[in-house]
């Protein structure tokens, strides 16, 4: 049926929506919750969405459809457009997830047919979810993680450069302050290599690198202006979300959050889709384990690290796996403002700089000039330690500052602060991630880029009764009282 | 924050939604998607709703909140009341349904509280989901089973009446025209057992019993009404969707819908609940099988037939079960009113009564007198006739008819008709269950009442070339053009 566009601008935040009157819900025989096709009747776009009936005459009158935010963007239809309104076929993807759903091995097509519909939205909620909830009760063999990986990177956008290698780097997530990509990267591109960086921002951390990165300089690039900066210096540090690369992986990650799904097919696939979509022919993947972290036994981190070989070999990539210790924070600072101050705290060869955050950085950029870079195992770390110590990665990371363009505001650190105090004298002997996390996310971050916590000791040191162990800051004295309370509560910290 | 509420009278038919003003959503640090709790100040009502954001500041302001109809009706929250919105902890449920996720064994105590948060909408469609999609694929114990069976009646509304025995039946679904309850339940009533029969709209089919009961009477009773239509005449059958007898179990099946889910576990407790809501003593279960049905293989049905016994001994009800031929349709008319003639032809005695249907109708009835009714198996029989051609069955059936009130239309036959002929001579060796469903819901059905097909041949009746087989009814030209249309795909019946 022909309805004319009436656009409504309520953001879902992701089913796309149509609103349709009471009585041409009658008259057409659909529900609330049904499937319909939208046409625009000249620009032949079309869209699944799902229909909300209104039950009174006052917003969307009959002969008209309510167009919500992202649907109304998705179709680029204005007011008074005319569109064609029809009930939607149900995708072929939904036999593959079924099948799926009976523990079946899928083919790359059919993955791809998925991968498509995901891109295309025509499915809905609860379809992508039994796909999501199929994938990590099932699971996907090598072969289907390989043909997942493809498909999210194929149905996207892709980074192109001529030049060879091209480097990247992906750290696996949960240990806080573990911001090593914003020195590695600066001292590779120093170096020559070319490294198209993307990263993402905190899901359920306190700080992501692109939400780091952010308070130094814009991470919101095009493509184009990705490309153009990484002509210019070699690298970029971007995030990835304003990219389109694997806008499946986006609505799949959408789909775990809420039920925190950690199904190793999707991990694995996430974390490649990119690397494939920037053409990296060298990826070193870092795998922090240990209590609290991802993997939390040494061979959960190497059973992972197998699966991230393999999938290299079969992606046509190289891929080199560290294993790394991930029992505590890396650097000090925790929360986007801090984060970035030990880094430049690193970069710029300062006093205080976190030796921590710096030996590890070193490690991971060594590697990678061996691997790489065609250096020997001995000269790598020596050439990484020299661009970082001479003051070369800093020139490097102002270059890329430059090109990206000046952040979109000043971030100050919060200033609400709290110092926590040692209770009894004694040595730390454990500092728990998760806490720290969870207690660096109370005082505001990642939302409040100022907040975060400062630790001041870390494993191993002697403190005495009352010295200061950390400091929160936020912007709120409320936040530092929750803080307060809940840091009885998540002891972050172990002193014995 | 306190808000003012303006209700949207917009109906998602799942969710409960709100919508906030985009300047709040960034002062409150809400997203789309959010899970909120909203509280009523004086009335101490409180739900779980999602935030949509409003990108404007025509429809809610900044202060306000849009109500969404569901959401409104679950709140009582009328114009310019003053709400309480904040963010909504997580239900305990979600760790339980991650819990069967991970293929673990849950308790009753869990699978009540994942029950409760369903009916008092704690959790979104995406968490739903996951739950409908881990028993799908990981599967319930019968343990498990008879705790959600327990837990989905308990969460709901019970009818109560101190008559014993109390008697019900139910059918699985899959073979069209199989409408033996109309004719079951007034045999029963008319000897004197108490029958509260509840039934099922069509979801996939083109007729469930509460349509075809439709279109002789009223079938959307209160709980209160039904209890009245039950002392008065013995029995009752009305539309079980309108007494929430079972609420969690009807947003289940929602969910279960988009992908035809029909997990063993999710189908047995549906049913029994809703059995131990009314109270029954005394079921009967019949499982057709035969090729299209829903079990296809004897084994099946007696693999079924074992879970259904095993399950009545844990909730503490006598239950039976016959197995039944599936092959083909039981009566000749299928969908909504060619359904309600077929079974009155059979109450009324008449010439034309498809024999099938009554002769089913007979078997069950017999085998609820016996095992309900205390009479021999040889009597069973003979009493079950008797009250059905004495007259007394269709004199009983009047009086449920009276006593539930009038039907809300006269429903008559499509206007439109086809008549598909045989294409060549032969027996006809064949109908196709599925085939039929299709072709009748093409035609219209369940949802245009007089929509349908009538079957002039059955299994084993010889055919000239060009005899009638079927007559398609439909309200309009182009729904007979498609009957035509896919008669010819589909190939409903074998001639050879």
């Amino acid at each position: 049926m022909k309805l004319k566009v009436r656009n409504v601008r309520i953001e879902t935040g992701f089913t796309e929506v149509v609103i349709i009157n009471h009585r041409d819900a009658i008259k057409y025989d659909l529900h609330p919750r049904d499937r319909v096709m939208v046409e625009t009747i000249g620009k032949k776009k079309k869209i699944i969405a799902v229909v909300d009936v209104i039950k009174t005459d006052e917003n969307v009158k009959p002969g008209e459809v309510g167009v919500l935010f992202e649907a109304a963007n998705a179709l680029g239809a204005h007011n008074n457009d005319i569109v064609d309104l029809h009930p939607a076929p149900k995708p072929d993807s939904l036999r593959f997830i079924k099948k799926k759903m009976e523990g079946k091995t899928l083919t790359s097509n059919e993955l791809s047919k998925i991968v498509k519909d995901i891109v295309d939205d025509m499915l809905t909620e609860i379809e992508l979810t039994y796909f999501v909830a199929a994938v990590a009760m099932q699971e996907l063999n090598l072969e289907e993680i390989t043909g997942l990986t493809k498909a999210v990177a194929r149905h996207g956008s892709r980074f192109k450069t001529r030049k060879r290698p091209v480097v990247d780097k992906h750290s696996i997530g949960g240990v806080p302050g573990n911001r090593t990509t914003m020195i590695v990267i600066p001292i590779l591109a120093a170096f020559g290599l070319t490294v198209p960086k993307t990263s993402s921002r905190a899901i359920t951390s306190p700080a992501g690198t692109a939400d780091t990165m952010e308070t130094l300089t814009n991470v919101e690039l095009t493509l184009e202006e990705m490309e153009h900066v990484v002509a210019k210096t070699g690298a970029c540090m971007t995030w990835g979300g304003s990219l389109g690369l694997a806008p499946a992986d986006d609505k799949i990650i959408r789909i775990e959050k809420p039920m925190s799904i950690d199904a190793m097919g999707l991990m694995l696939s996430s974390v490649m889709a990119k690397k494939f979509s920037v053409g990296a022919t060298h990826v070193l993947i870092d795998i922090p384990y240990g209590r609290h972290a991802k993997a939390e036994k040494r061979f959960e981190a190497e059973e992972l690290k197998q699966h991230f070989l393999s999938l290299g070999t079969l992606l046509g990539m190289k891929v080199n796996v560290m294993i790394t210790d991930g029992n505590q924070p890396i650097g000090r600072g925790i929360g986007p403002v801090l984060e970035a101050k030990d880094v430049l705290a690193v970069l710029q060869n300062k006093e205080n700089a976190p030796q921590r955050l710096k030996e590890k950085a070193l490690l991971l950029a060594a590697e990678l000039l061996e691997f790489a870079g065609r250096l020997s195992k001995k000269a790598s770390y020596e050439v990484a330690k020299d661009i970082l110590e001479s003051g070369s990665a800093w020139k490097k990371m102002q270059e890329i500052i430059d090109a990206q363009g000046p952040p979109k505001e000043q971030f100050r650190l919060g200033r609400k602060r709290l110092v926590l105090k040692a209770a009894k004298k004694g040595t730390v002997i454990a500092i728990h991630n998760k806490a720290i996390s969870k207690l660096a996310r109370m005082a505001g971050a990642p939302i409040t880029k100022g907040a975060g916590l400062y630790l001041h000791k870390i494993v191993g040191d002697k403190v005495r009764k009352g010295e200061p162990i950390y400091t929160a800051y936020a912007d709120s004295a409320e936040k530092i009282r929750h803080v307060k309370k809940y840091d009885k509560e998540l002891e972050p910290y172990t002193i014995r």
